[in-house]
Formats: C-alpha cells, structure tokens, sequence
C-alpha cells in the first residue's frame, strides 16, 4: 500500500471521484461525427495487410515466413478477443462508437471466439499475427463496423494487453500447480513421520533428519515460489491497451474504464514505457527459472536415491522408462527429465534478457522474440510440476535399506558435541575432542557408541557411562530443540501448521 | 499480509504470546552446566582450522589458495561481527553463555571491527573465511570464552545471515541510488518541457514527443526496479542462523530474540531449507540484471543521440573520452561502458542460474561461488547508477538541430489519420488514405501539409481547407489526450505527481 | 595432420592393413548359429515398448507425453534409416546377419524413408523416438529379421550417430549459406566502389572508409565462421556407433566398416565416452551464435543507416513492414527480427551449457533435450543468412545523402595527423595540434580546411598553404598506405583476390 | 592448407617473393622528413590523457575510475611491451623512425619490463590503460623519441594484438595443463586395470566396466579440448596491428614484418573487422568453458562415488575440509568447487556473448570489458586443471567395497541377451525374455547366475547348463568385443597407444 504509493503514484485506479485529467469527448464539438458516416471504403476488398498504404512493393514470401508470428501468437486468441471487447465497449462508453457498432462488435468476437475454440478457424501467415487474423476475420464477418475497432489503439499496445493478460492467467495456473505438489509433500508426512533419513552437507551423510524434515523443506522452496509469482502478478496486471503505438492518441478513450472491464489493477502511466516494456515477461520467466532450479534439486535428489548404492526410494515405474538393449534396466527417466529440462527454462530466459539488452525505445519487432521463451518455460514447468506431484505422491521409502546403513557417517557426532558444550566444555574445545574420537572409530570401522569408555575419558576425564545414553542416531533425533529443526515437535508443529494453511 | 499468511504460515515473528514450541533451557536440569566449567584444551595452540580433529593430512597449499574465499567475504566483515554479536546476546538471553562472557564476546568483537576498519587487521587464506578470522582474532583476545561463540551454529547458517544482511544493505543502497537517477530525470522536465522530440519505433520516426515524456518513461522503469527491489527485501530479511549445519541444534536457541535483534522480520522455518537456499541472491541479482537492461536502453538512446547524424544532446565532455589516434574524437565512453556492462551483469545472474542447478540438499561447497557474481553485479550496477544520474543532470538537448528536423518522417501522419476517424472515417480505411498520401508526399520529399488540397480530396472529397490546421508536428503534439500520452496537460500532471511523491 | 596424430591416436580409420584388434566372429565356433534360428517370439504381437520385459507397471500417459521426442527428433528419419541400414550391412560382412537379411532390413527401410518423405507415416508418441518408429514399422513389414536389427547396438549410440550425421549435413548447409552471403556482400563491391561513407568508432565518426571495405569486412566476420565449421566438422564426423549402450558390445561388430559406410573420419574410441558426449551439438551451437553475432552487428547497422537521420542506405521494401496505426511507417522489420533472433540462439547455447553441466558418465535422459536447442538455432540461423543475402544484394546506398554531410565530423584529422608525423613531428605531439585545431573548429562550425593558415602556423610555423592539398575528406581516403586499409588499391587487390578465391 | 585457401585468401604472409600490395615508403619523396625534426612539443608537460586536444573539459574522477581498465590489463605488459617493440622495429625498417630512435625505443621498454617484473613500477588510473602507462613512462625515460612509438598506430589495435598474444600463451599453458591431467589418468590405469566397476546409465548400474575405461574417456574428453584449442589457436595468432583506429593509416608500415617479429601466422586483411572483432575471444572462453564442463562431470562422478552410499574410491585429505560445527566430516571441497566454478566459466561466456550482440563497427568502448571474463574463466580453469590432477593420481579405489557389491544391478543382462542373439534368437524376443528372468531374479533378491535352469528353459527350452558360464560380472566383461569396448584387450590396446602418443 505504502509501497505503492511510494513507487507508482500515477498508476492507481481512481475510485471514480477524483480522477487524473483524462480526456472527455466534447458532444458539441464531436456529436454526431463519430461512428455516423458511412464511407466505404476505396478498399473495400482491403489489402491483407495492416499497413499497405506507403508500400509500393509486396512482402517477399520468405519475409512473411521469417517474420509471421501467428505460428505461436495464435496462442492469445482469447486474451486478444477479450482485449477488443473492452475496447469496443470503452469506445461505446466514451462515443467514438455507437452502442450497436460495439455490440456487432462483440458479438462478432464472440462469434470468432467460439469457431476458434471450435477448431473452426484458418490461420495463414500472409495475416502476420493473431491480431490481424481476428481483426480481418471480424471484417469479413460485420462490414465495415470491424475497420473501426483498431481506433485509439495500436498493435504495440495490443500485444502487451494481450501478453499481459496470458501471463496473468499463467501466473494463477502456475499457483495452483505449486499449491498441489506442496500438498503431495505435505500429504505424506504423517506415513513418513517415523522414517529418519541421513541428511546430507557435501553429498556426505551429515545429521539424521526425519523424513517429512525433507519433505517440508520443499514445501518452503516452493512457497517462495508462490509468493514471488504473486510479486509479480501486481506487476503484471496493470493496464497497457491505451498507449497506443509509443505516445497514446488523439482519440478520447478512458483507459480506466478499459483497465475496469480487464480486471487489471493498475494503468501503466507512461505511453513510451508500455511500448518498450517486457520487464513482465523477464521477472516472469526468472520465476520459472527459480521453480525450474528447485525442481531440479528435488530430482537431482531422488535420482540418487533410487540408486542401488543409496536405496532409499522406489520410484513409481509409470514414471520410468528401460533401456533398448539392456533388459534389467529401470530408469528414472521422470526425474532426469524435469532435471534436464531445467536447462532449457534458465536457457529462455538468457533469451530474453539478451533481447531486450540496449533496445531503443519504444517498440522494436526484435520484441516479437519474447512470446517463444515465455511459452516454452511456461509449458516446461507446468508439465514438470504436474508430474512431480504424482510421482511425490506414490514414491515409497525403502525403510528397511535406510535403517540398516542409518548409524554409517557418525550422524550423531554433532550432538555428542553439543552434549559436551552443555557440560561447559566450550564449543570448539568439543569440536576437537570429538573429531578425535570419530577418527579412532573411523578407523576402526566402528560407530562412536561402540568406543570404549576409556577412550571418551581420555578426552574428558569427567566424561562417565552415561554418554552411551545420547549416543546413536535415534537419540541425536531426540535432542534437536531449535525452531525450524528436526526436532519430532518442531516437525510436528509446522505439518500440523502448514495443513491448516493451505486447504486440501 | 494475507500473502504471507497464505504462503508462509510459519516465518512470523510472534508478538511474545503464543510462541510456537521453542525449546527453552531448563533451568534445573542445565544450570550450572554451560559456560561455566573451565576446561582448558587439550589444543590451546589450536590448529588454525576450524575442523582439525577427525583429519589425519594437511591441506595442500594449493588446495587452500584454490578453496579460501578471504579474498572476497571478507567484505562481509560487518555483517559477520553484527551477527556473531546478536547470537552472544541470544545465547547469555537463553543461558547457554554468562552475561559476562556474552559481554566479553561483543566487546571483543567491538574491537576487531574497530581493527578492520582502521585497516589493522591481517588476512591469510590460511584461515579460509571471513568466519574463521574473526573468530580466531577474538579467541586470541579474549581467549577461551572465544571458544564458545560457535555454539548452536554452523559456518552454514552464519555465512547465510551475513549475505542476508549484506544483501539486504545492498537493496537500500540500490533503491537510494535509483531514487536520485529518478530526481534526475524528474529533476529537468521543467527546464526541457517546450522541446519536443521525434518519437521512435524500431529505430524510425513514428510521432512527436515531449522531451520530458521520454525522461519519464525511465522514471517508470526505474520505479518497476525499486517496487521489485523491495518484495526482494521481504524475502531477504529472514532469519537463517539457528539451522546450524542443516537439522537445527540440541543448544536450546531462541531464534526469535535473535531475529530481533538482528531486525529481521521473518524467521526461516526449515533448517535443511536454509542451508540450501539461495534463491535471495538469485532474485537480487536478477533485479540488479533488469536495472542494467533499464540503462542499457538509456545508454543506446544517448550514444545515438550524441551522433554527428541525430545530433539531439551534447553529452558532457567530463564523461567522455578521446582517442589516442584520432584527435578530433569526443566518445561517450560513460555511456559505451554502462552498455557493456550489462553483459556482465547478465552474466552474473547466469553463473548463478548455473551454480544452483540440481544442487543436493543441503549446503555444497559450489555455493561459496555465490558471492562474487552478486558483489561484481551490485558494484557494477551502482557505478553506472551513480554516473548515470549525473549524466542526465548535466547532458544539453539541442534544440537548434532537434527543431530543424521535426517535420521529417511524416510524425504528424497518425494524428491526422486520427482526424479523420473522427470525422466518420473507419479507422482501417482512414490508414490506408493516409497511407497514400504520405507516400505521394515522400515521393516529392516534401511534409504533408505541403501536400495541395486536391490531393486530400482525392481520398475524400469532404476534406477542406481546415485540414492544414491539424497537419504538422506542433499540432500533432496538441491533439493527444489519452491518460498517460505526451499531451503537454498529461505529462504536465505526471511531473507534478512525481515530485510530489519523491522527496527532493 | 601431426595434430590428429597428437590428439586422437586412437580414431583413425585403418587403411585395411594393421587394424586395431577388432574382435572377428570365429567362423568355427559360431557358424550357422547368427541369423539362422527361427525361434518365434513368445511376444509376437510385442509392446511398442522397446523394453517392456523388466517391468510390472504401464508408462502413465502423461510420462508418455513428457518424455517422448518423437515431435522433434522425427527430423532424424533420414540419418536413422542410413545409419541402420549401415549397421545391417556391416552385420551381415561380420557373419551376424546373413546377405539376405541384411537385405531384407535394407530394403524395408528404403520402403520406409520413401513413405515418410511421401507423408505416408503415422507418428505416435507411444514409440518415443524416431529409433522405435522406424524399428516397429520394419518388424511390421519384414518380421522376425526386423528384430535382429538393433543387435549389438543401443538408442543411446543410434542417437549419438544419427544427430552426428544431421549435424555434418548441417555444417554443409551452413557453409553454403555463409558463402552465398559473401557472394552478396563481395557482388556490390564494383558497384560501389567510388562511395565513401564514414567510418565509426564509439558510434562517432571517426575516418572515411570505402563501402567496399564495409563489405569485404563482413566477408571476413563470415570467412573464419566457415573455417570454424570446417574444424567443428572434423570432430563432429566421428563414428559412435558401436559404442552400444555404454561398455561396447559382445557381437563382433566391425566398427571401421560401418565408418567407412557411413563416411565418417573417425571412429570414437571410447565407448563411455561416446555415450556421454555432446560436445560436437555444443560446438556447432556456439559456431551458429557467433555467426548469429555478426549478422547481428551487420543488422544493427544498417537499422541504423536506414533511419532518417543517418539516411546511408535504402532498405528494399519487400523485406520492410508497416504500422497498423502509423500509416507513414516503413520498418526494418527483417533486420530487427535477425537482431533479435541472436538472442534466441545465444540462449539454445546456453540450454546446452548448462544440460551437461555435472551430467555423471554416461548417458543420462537429461541427453533428450539435446536436440532442440540445436534444431531451433540452425534453423533460425539458416532463415537468417538466406534473407540478409537478398537484403544485401538489392539495398541501395543512398549517395546524394551521404555526400552532403561526408566533411562532417573531421574524418580527415588523423590524416592530417600523420602528414604532420611524416614531417618530423611526434605522434604524441602532432596528436595534440591537430585536437586543438579540430576544437577551433568545431566551435566555429568549419571544417578542418576552412580554417585560415594562421592557425596552422600557429600550431606549426612551417606549415603552408600546402596543407590544404592534403585535408578533406577524399583526399584522407587517398593518403592510405597500409595492408588491409581502406586505400583504393587495397580494397581493390582484396575484391579481386576474394572474386578469385569464392567461386560465382 | 585447402582450408585457409578457401577460407582465407588474404591472411597468407607471403614468403617474400610475390607480396601483396603493401605501400613502401617512397625515398625520394619521404627522405629525411621522418624522424629528423626535432620539434619541442608544445605541450612537453603532456596532459596524462592521450587525447587531450580536443576537450575543453577535465574527465571526472568518478568516471576516471568507471572507465579505467589498468586494474585488469596491467596483465598484458608482457604483450603490450613485446608489441610495442616490434612495431617500432617494423617503423624502423620502413625508414618511420632511424635505427637509433627504435633501438632507444626498444631499450626504453626492456627497461620498463624489468622494472615491471621486479616490482617497480607504478599504476594510476588516471593513466587508463596498460597501453598509456608504458607508454607514458617510455616518454619520461627517452624523451621526445617516445612520443614517436605510437606512430601508424591507435590503442584499438594495439589492444587488440596484446590481447592476441596473451591468449596465445594462455592457449599453450591450458594444452600444457590438459596434457598433463591425461598423463594423470592414463598413469593409473595399469595400476587400476584389474578394477571392474559398474558402469552407468541414468545414474543406474548398467554393465561393468574397467576402470582404465573411466580413466581412458576422460583422456579422450581433454583430447578433444587441447584439438579445439589447437584450431583456436590458428584464428587467434592472426597480426591486428597496422589496423590502426579502424582504416588503417597513411603511413607506410609494414605489417608483414611485424607479423614476423611476433610469430603470428596470418595478417588480418581488413581493418575494420580488427577493430571490431573478438572471436578470438568468445572461441577461447567457449574452449575453457567445454573443459569446465568436462571436469564438472568428473567432479560430480567422483563426489558421488566418495560417499557413504557409492564407497568406490577414498579422496585424499589434502584437497578435502572439514566443517566447523560437524567433527566427523571429510567433505570433497576441491571437487565441488570445481564442479561449482563451472558456472562461472559459462557465465564468462555468456558475458561475451552478450557484450559483442548488436555492437557496430568498428570498436566500441564496451569491448573494454572483453578482458574480464577471459581473465577469469582462464584462471579458474588452470587452477582447477592442475589440483584435479593431483586428485586424480591419489585418489585411491575402494576395491574391497566396490568388489562386495559387484553383482548387485544385473550388470550381467545384456551380455546374456547378446549370448542368445548369438544363438539365433533376434535382438527384441531376446530383450523380452532376459526382462523377465531379470523381474523374476529381482523379485527374489537374487543373480540372475543364482536363478534355476527350468526358468530358463521357460524362455528358452534349448538353453542348457551352458548358460552358468556365460552369467556374472566378471564374465561378462570377457565378453566384450568391439573396438572402443571396455573388453580387456581394447582396453589394454588404447593404454598403450596413449602411453606411446603422450610423452611421459
């Protein structure tokens, strides 16, 4: 709010009283111009093209080829039709169209729409983009009542609404994605509960965890997630349509009553800035990224702990794939997958942020560039996150493998530590002492609980018998205490919180 | 705040009532145990290392060199006395330290900082760290109390609070910087507020702008970098210390005293979480990426502007270089340098994309690497910020050359084509009259409003002698209305929003 | 020649005379047994899976989506079938198959290609890849010998062998490209040899330059691509298969053989090696990005010298498009797109920088995500280089604008320099006269030759009237001396040896 | 040598006889001018700059330190020195400057190299660069004759071949520190060559494998690095200088001469590409980074197989540490920080990528930031190269441990496939029946050695008591028989053929 305040003043929506000094139409001056005379058209069968006019040579057909973008622009159609709605109506509202012109409009959009959805629709590169198919299209279907919905607007202006809508939407399927694999995470920490895996600094078997220790501390990562999507969806959701191509119009549209009609919280203030802005698309694809490294991590993990050296899970074969020629194998192609596929995401967004390095301003068609990334990260990472949830779900521990190796690496060595630090030995005093004794076990292939008492005395002559009661990686579990720790209770606590919080 | 509850139901700090299940000391069962026993080590001449005990070789001198990262987190230095005197603090709150020797620890600590930053402080890769100096230097000072400052932590969680802290630091320094380029640029809208500019779109002449619409423009973008610096802060600002190694400690810490001490407002919930993440310099460093790509853009207009062939702005000579050849040369190195400069920036937040990729919970050593990308990026970024501001403080438009070629580039064609849209016109059929008339206009080089009467009439017989007084650029510039266009009432309240909301 | 014998003592093809010990097939011991036995598979109506007997569980459908390549690696047909039908032949030398098997398997895949390239073959992505597919439809076709076909191989050196196949016909593609692009650059040489246009650094004027020599230095940029692929080339045309999965095989393959099929140079001499390494689709990626560079640097300027304010060249229109709402625009839009696109194949390089960071030996499925950066930066490179050789050829340079302003911006000071050095005086000290001679002038507007005697004599006493022989602009283009300058008869010598060199 | 006809028809230096067109200086004309006059410069307390004409104001301390490059390219004084000399050698040899003033010249600079060695020389920024320092300091040592070095040259040049020549070097030291990592791997593997380990795919036990095999493929990795390099090499020992600013010059220099002073194999032939162009550059950073992602592998196998769970191989405690709150821990720091420092080589690269995208011709200040990362990824690679050596002849195999689970995996499988295709059985019915037997020996925890002959017979009836011989891993690595296989022989072969090629 604040904040707001403090880095925006001018792209609040007014609450209709004070509003900033928006044009009106004059009804005096303008009544009865707008929308009213009925010239047709030199053009009637009007050139493909947006922009014929100047031209006085035809696109080269490999040039129309190199530079279409309907091959994946196509992908906006709604967003696009659900933009020239609001536009028309916003027209209708401030009389540069009739009522009935916005309505043939609308309709005709919505007429457009449902062929589309319907796989009723031809798209040809010769129409550039998805908004000179619609555009054309709705001409052909109302007459001339379609050449005048481009008015106060420009296709700079319409592709940034456009985009913007498509990533508002995928920001909010890409929250819920992340909502459902925390609750497969979530959903089997009670059945995990009793199970203590090692955990692991340097790839080394460090300290024992419990399972769903594990199983929350991905539950973090991809809160954060989430809350930094959402960061940048206030970002994002913020009115461009009204620009126009870099310096707004002459027409007297109200952007807010477009911004309204497009739930869009904000209205980009500088018509320069909309024109040359694609910092959505970047914190966007960043997002991914960040998403895309956690998983990587997570599958990174599991991996190797499908090995036959670590044994701790079994994975769901549904989600492994086996080899041409060597019969026994069952891979955790899933995994390796969602893995390698994180190079492609961090990969997109190397993309963008070189295309947009040194761009003048305003809008450059080097921006046609920054849909591809976006929709291939997009497409990566919800398909990655679908699948982890499952494979989250219905991996199983191998328990009786993780108990048998579970007192191998002197997992308790750090408490038997900070058990002697608790009897005033100061911390890096113990440290030596017990790195000392972990060294003779070591050497003797031993666990610390299995030393002879002389051993422990000869380091601490006040150490007795009762050392052999906190020994061992059980009791190492018991004795963590700290907030945020493997303690059973902290454990316990955050599940029982993080249940509460999230609805399932 | 309903995001937070949403997304991270366990990182409030509590208000002192409800806590959650912090380990407290009992008092019965520990007192007289910590910190009081005087064991004198075995190792008073304590190995250098902070891990000596269970190894049997010594490092490689080579492996040192290869591994110590002195030469770079000791600019952490602050935070890491900052830190280490809070966890004395939280430990004498708790018990586990006297409030004598807490109170030795943090003058000892006093006067190391005091050292450091006299200069009198010596650095050896044979102590690794930032962490291992300090507290060796204070062990040698203050001597075995010394000893106990590592308890109920590890390197891991203290190296995490210090760049949390630093990186924190780093993000007000950043907004402040951002802040005066903004007053910069606000700062010569008045002064610049009758010249008006070509407008572009993909690097050609598209319509008229106010100079100051341009200077705003970047206002914005540097606004979007602040609002994003500042949801980074809420994610930085979290506690790590008290993870330890990775699974919390058995020393009975209060995590929450220690937040408050250090200001942070969140505690980190999960132990392996904190020990593994890094997504706080990732999303820095990306912000840090999206300032560079905001200047980069800057720089390209101005060294474009500064040609002999656009001739828009006489950059000052103090940022410019010369040739060691050519001795009429006048280069806009400042501006060349912040440009390339990007790339480095860019590649920073690439190596750390890279670093992090399928990296295993919790800590691996492949995360020392985090540090320089991120100083490197801040460093390289504030120094174009800072010059940045001055440049755009004291660079000339030239009018003279601006004016004398403002009606090149038929900037007034759109205004005029909007012009008959509002006569009836739909607006595709009024682009392609317009279209016609410019090119009949380029044909013979000369503006549109050169173009005689009959020719408007041509494309439509209704146009009179009233259409020579909306033809031309001063007159295009007077048409706009929409709300965040270069219409002079438009910018005009954009500018005195802005200075009404940023403290000069 | 030295060098292979350095680096690679082990990939050498044998002239036939001392080969490595390739293993025979002992005639004795394993006669009448290869190829022979017509056992009928228990699984005649097999899964599509190439490895359904190890597992217990059906590939969930969506794994099935996610994992399969057969969208992309489809593009792979023709070097699989070659590469198969090599391996049948060579079975069939080494006893393995008998003549007419081999037969048989060669011919149902010649049935197989011409069926794909008529379009008469379904793709599903229940067969994965393009090895399953082609594999399946043989055993349709011919049987149970269609099932001995992938005997002593593996996907993982099938894939390797196919892309390694693709990627040599590409690098052919590419030079041809690249030499056409030359031919368009070295054709307008003649035709422009008489203009002079600025020379820049710093984006500042800087000294005259031939347009010849603007061109002749993107033939070199383009030269040392071609030569890079050559070298790439070399050690992308290695033979991998026979590597099988991982370890090589037990069927006595002969590996040199189906090299000598398949026209490879070498042969891989390490069959972990082969199944892990991507470092031949690295290196033809970075090859396409720096190729991608200098177009990119060619596209920059040019954008930049169609603008209206440097107005050098004129774009032809067919590669150019217009506004929706600009009705006057006409845009750069092909050499935007070819400056953008860099950003997109600088980014597949990255994908693959960072897929094979840290991958274990051997092939992971990671490996999967190999191709499309590969495919997409080709593709892209290849759409580019076709275009910019049209773009090239027809581009006007537009005279009459460049000489108007051609003495601006002291071009022919350093000449005047070094007429000075050549009369005896020190660089550094003539350096200096000449700047404040230039500094004289540009304060009063004048050119260098505009300035009256007095102030060179006052500079120089000795200096006379002769001065004026020597300055301007034509006469600075004159005085060049040095191989590689811009001097009339080096660019001439180099335009005849390069017409010389590249065939037309 | 076709190649560089093809490529290259201009870069050949002529063996004298039939040179191209060089300018010579025309005695007749020239005689006495150069060199003679002994003209007191004005200014014989030069400003610092070496551009100070022209500028009517001071640069600005701030940006004295933005822009000034003395703190990296001090580096290149070796280079800068050894070019210099040469230059002026070649000026005398044209008659630019008499013997004596190049052999004062000359004198002067190996002064300053000495003093630069030992230690005595001072940087300032204010003097910018390498090159204005030496440059400078030969003025103050030899006077006037000084101020003639820089004569037919400009700094962008001049960079350029320092540059040139230090990436030379770099490129010897890198094939010197790669070979010598070969001889590291190739030494163990007689020592290693009784070692079976399991091979794998997808991090899954796949087939067994020699350990000479392992070592053996990273040899063939390096073997493609040092070849990479070797082409590199070719396109960087190519001259810049007498490219002077960006035209070249007007004085008479001889570049041929200077080519062979300083042992480059080619002449660059067109000025303005020198100027701009940093191939060299990115090929170089690409090669390091290649090699980076060869030791990551490595890394990362050896860090897996130094754990708990793998236990194959035992890392020497000198290139491992501790940690400081964990006593037992024996952590791989050396191989992560290699592993991890891979991401700061490809961020280097990609920080070149994305500097040179869109530059124009000819040089542009931000090339000055082409240094940087060159600086780094060389450093790290080199130090990473040479301690991974060391790791590589110490590091010692866990026989007892890998041996004890050798037969876990069914690394026997696809040996026993091969075994029935050998006996007529084709490829897939085969695949097929070992999947099953392979399920129904997993289900029961066993060999497949260990499963009873009726399952066979199931398969297969004709299968008899044979098959036990052919079973286990050890069998089935006798088997093997193709070239590049890991059978013993092949094995053996390649040892000795690298040992042969590598001189000890």
């Amino acid at each position: 709010m604040e904040m707001r305040k403090i880095f925006h003043p001018l792209t609040e929506i007014p609450k209709r009283q004070a509003s900033p000094p928006v044009a009106t139409v004059n009804p005096q001056k303008d009544e009865g111009s707008f929308g009213e005379r009925k010239t047709v058209s030199k053009q009637s069968q009007a050139a493909n093209k947006a922009w014929g006019g100047v031209f006085e040579e035809a696109a080269d057909p490999r040039m129309e080829k190199f530079s279409e973008s309907i091959s994946f622009d196509r992908r906006l159609y709604r967003q696009d039709i659900r933009g020239s709605q609001a536009h028309a109506k916003m027209l209708a509202k401030v009389g540069v169209l009739t009522a009935d012109e916005a309505k043939a409009i609308c309709d005709g959009l919505d007429g457009i729409l449902a062929d589309i959805e319907a796989g009723n629709f031809e798209y040809s590169i010769k129409l550039e983009d998805i908004h000179m198919h619609v555009e054309k299209e709705l001409i052909n279907r109302i007459g001339d009542t379609g050449r005048k919905l481009h008015t106060g607007r420009s296709r700079n202006d319409q592709v940034s609404t456009d985009f913007r809508l498509w990533v508002r939407d995928a920001i909010d399927k890409m929250d819920s994605l992340l909502k459902n694999l925390q609750k497969a995470f979530i959903g089997r920490c009670d059945e995990d509960f009793d199970c203590i895996l090692p955990g692991f600094t340097h790839t080394q078997r460090a300290q024992p965890v419990l399972a769903p220790h594990y199983w929350l501390c991905y539950v973090e990562k991809f809160a954060r997630d989430r809350e930094r999507l959402a960061d940048c969806r206030k970002r994002t959701n913020t009115l461009s349509l009204g620009a126009a191509a870099l310096a707004g119009t002459s027409i007297p549209i109200d952007r807010f009553e477009t911004a309204r009609l497009l739930e869009f919280e904000r209205v980009a203030a500088n018509s320069l800035d909309v024109s040359s802005d694609r910092d959505f698309a970047l914190e966007f694809t960043f997002c991914l990224a960040v998403i895309a490294e956690h998983l990587s991590t997570w599958a990174e993990e599991w991996i190797l702990w499908s090995t036959c050296e670590f044994n701790f899970i079994k994975l769901p074969q549904k989600f492994c794939t086996g080899s041409s020629i060597m019969p026994q194998k069952v891979n955790p192609d899933l995994l390796e997958l969602i893995r390698g596929k994180t190079a492609r995401v961090i990969g997109d967004l190397q993309t963008l942020m070189v295309l947009v390095k040194g761009l003048l301003l305003a809008y450059n068609r080097d921006l046609q560039e920054d849909k591809t990334p976006v929709f291939d990260a997009f497409d990566t990472v919800s398909a990655s996150l679908d699948l982890a949830a499952d494979m989250v779900r219905d991996a199983k521990l191998n328990r009786e493998a993780i108990n048998e190796r579970l007192e191998k690496g002197y997992l308790d060595a750090t408490t038997f530590m900070e058990f002697l630090i608790k009897r005033g030995i100061p911390q890096r005093t113990a440290h030596g002492m017990v790195g000392r004794l972990v060294r003779s076990a070591m050497n003797r292939g031993i666990p610390l609980a299995e030393l002879p008492l002389q051993e422990f005395q000869a380091e601490d002559p006040s150490i007795d018998d009762s050392v052999y009661e906190i020994l061992g990686v059980r009791k190492a579990i018991d004795a963590f205490q700290s907030y945020g720790s493997t303690a059973a209770n902290q454990v316990r606590y955050q599940i029982d919180t993080w249940k509460k919080n999230i609805e399932f």
